[in-house]
């Protein structure tokens, strides 16, 4: 096995309730990580798809971020609830889960109608 | 811009002195994360090219790694003083630094040689 099949990063960043823009996790805990790990690995992709913790990915105004690479698609909003679909349907599938997309008009660009 | 025209995950993970994996960084501190950061944005990539911290990727007989998508390419063993010429040979020339790859044999299995 060359690579991952897929690799799978899961934004668990904090900042303080003050902060401008907002956390994909309350305190670094993250049970989207959890389950995405514990479908991933019920459905014997354990070897072939990580499934990872990430710092700040930089979408925070659609948290909580999760990109799929090396297909580069990225969802927001993303709940817990919403892991054994991504799993299925996604890292097993192949097919990405389209209501949990990010807009195109809304990944990496400040003129995100979101963000503040 | 629809995504980052590449995405660069650099391990975080520490582990206790006495875990049976090493760790790729000592303290959850990565100068190397910093000195990306910091040569990706003097060369101007700092809106294409995206520096991220990752939880543990797996690959920890090698570290400190990194990894960088969507082309999937691993480097090992990388030091601070790497960062210059992965930022100017691979993020902005689109070469990566043979040197520091990974050997293919290494990645992603539990028959990597390096691997008690």
């Amino acid at each position: 096995m060359p690579a991952f099949e897929r690799h799978v990063f899961v934004c668990q960043n904090t900042r303080p309730a003050d902060a401008p823009r907002p956390s994909c996790t309350a305190d670094g805990k993250s049970e989207l990580h959890a389950q995405l790990q514990q479908y991933a690995n019920a459905a014997g992709l354990g070897d072939r798809v990580r499934i990872n913790k990430a710092g700040c990915l930089d979408q925070c105004e659609h948290g909580p971020t999760v990109v799929v690479y090396p297909e580069a698609v990225w969802y927001g909003n993303v709940q817990a609830s919403d892991a054994a679909e991504i799993v299925s349907e996604h890292l097993a599938g192949g097919r990405p889960v389209e209501r949990l997309r990010l807009a195109e008009g809304c990944i990496n660009t400040k003129a995100c109608p979101h963000r503040r």
